[in-house]
């Protein structure tokens, strides 16, 4: 027996899933299925959210469970008209804040993932290209304006830890890759020296390296058990003997790695 | 006079944001600083929040405002004794749903943004790849494996919007930049040919573009108005003609122009 969730918004729908997510994680037996219904900015559309809504209640013989973040009274009202439990951000929340703020609020929808001010934009967009074009140690010239460099080997998590700190955070994140020739010589690549202050290393462990590298390259040398063991152990040595602080990505979400970063460096973030 | 906002959470702390992010937004005369205190997981970190929160509460003459996502009950218990306006996503919302489900809730830290299981990891860093080796048409080999395919005039919004919709959402988007050849001649580029279904354009009002090529390139042909103004009006009438649709990203949030995508084309997510 099967429950639908509804994500209902007026805009992308991204808080109702937030919110919606982290409560159902709480309840790990229950069985549901997701529908994000975005958007819903008029009477018409709200209707219509009722009507699905209703209908995946006959169709499931129960109740489906509602995360709304809709601004508008009259739009709560409908959707609230609906055969479902409806959990509401706004009545829950805003009544409170209203009274410590000692005014109303706006009810202006989807101010928060909807129109954006240019400034923010052009910082993550910025950080974004700063995170491609610094990618793989492809380039290695503007290391001076990177906030952190990301050193680990291959495969351990680099990339989208990079493109995640610029979307998220604004942070300029490069990163660059410690290879087997590198791990040589125990030492930091000269290109890296300069940079010491804002290094951070990622490692992960050598069974779950071999796994994501052999998705890459089946069966090759670059996926063996061997060649990573040897690889995790090297890179983790050079992190200590160059006082470089790392952090496993083994089992931590691309969000976990991020948030762990930026607070074990101090790093600022150039978003809220 | 500021208020200080606090985000507290056992976790990253993304909920927490999200939450108060949108809360605030219907507040926008309110000035406010804001704080992430993430990974409050033990009473001792608990107890440091509380002095940070009377800390920020005496100073600043206001009580702060306090979004909490804690999911043990001691530790709620021991934020809640800060001099602040506490707002406790589970305090609100579990016990509904507990009610609802007929059942405890697991009081279980940081599932959110924490811990991952494997397969949407595998899912997301794969999207996220295939964004990166499939941008600004780099390799058109593996399009017959996009979900999608964005197309629009160079610093229209494609490689974050790509990056985004495989972060989010598990898609797989490559993009294709339309470039003044392509539109000289007013034809899909041959190589679009076989994938039609599959392309989605982005457009972009022709002052904006101007501003954001002139922070890459200043004062070339690139950035100038005469050549924005011909590029955005010729790759709209090849978009109509090929009856391709396609979104303006002027004033659109990344996340907004990746959710009316989803919603425009029906695309299937693979991550939820």
């Amino acid at each position: 027996m099967q429950r639908t969730v509804f994500y209902v918004s007026d805009s992308t729908g991204i808080t109702a899933e937030t919110l919606g997510h982290t409560l159902l994680t709480q309840f790990d037996t229950i069985e549901y299925r997701q529908i994000t219904l975005p958007f819903v900015a008029d009477v018409d559309k709200a209707e219509q959210a009722v009507r699905q809504i209703n209908g995946a209640a006959e169709r499931d013989g129960q109740r489906p469970i509602v995360f709304s973040t809709l601004t508008s009274s009259e739009l709560c009202e409908a959707i609230n008209r609906c055969d479902a439990l409806v959990l509401d951000l706004f009545s829950a929340f805003i009544r409170p804040l209203e009274r410590e703020f000692n005014r109303g609020s706006s009810h202006v929808r989807g101010r928060s993932h909807g129109l954006v001010d240019r400034a923010s934009y052009e910082i993550r967009i910025e950080a974004v290209d700063f995170a491609l074009s610094h990618d793989d140690g492809a380039s290695t010239r503007h290391y001076g304006d990177a906030d952190i460099i990301l050193i680990g080997v291959s495969r351990s998590g680099k990339t989208p830890t990079c493109i995640y700190l610029g979307m998220r955070f604004g942070i300029r994140a490069a990163n660059y890759p410690i290879t087997e020739e590198d791990l040589n010589d125990g030492k930091l690549p000269r290109v890296l020296m300069p940079y010491r202050d804002r290094l951070f290393g990622l490692t992960i462990d050598a069974e779950r390296l071999r796994q994501i590298r052999n998705e890459r390259r089946p069966n090759s040398r670059y996926a063996s058990i061997a060649q990573c063991r040897i690889e995790v152990r090297e890179v983790e040595s050079l992190f200590r003997a160059n006082n470089i602080n790392y952090l496993d990505t083994s089992s931590t979400s691309i969000e976990e790695i991020a948030s762990r970063l930026l607070q074990g460096t101090g790093l600022k973030r150039r978003l809220y």
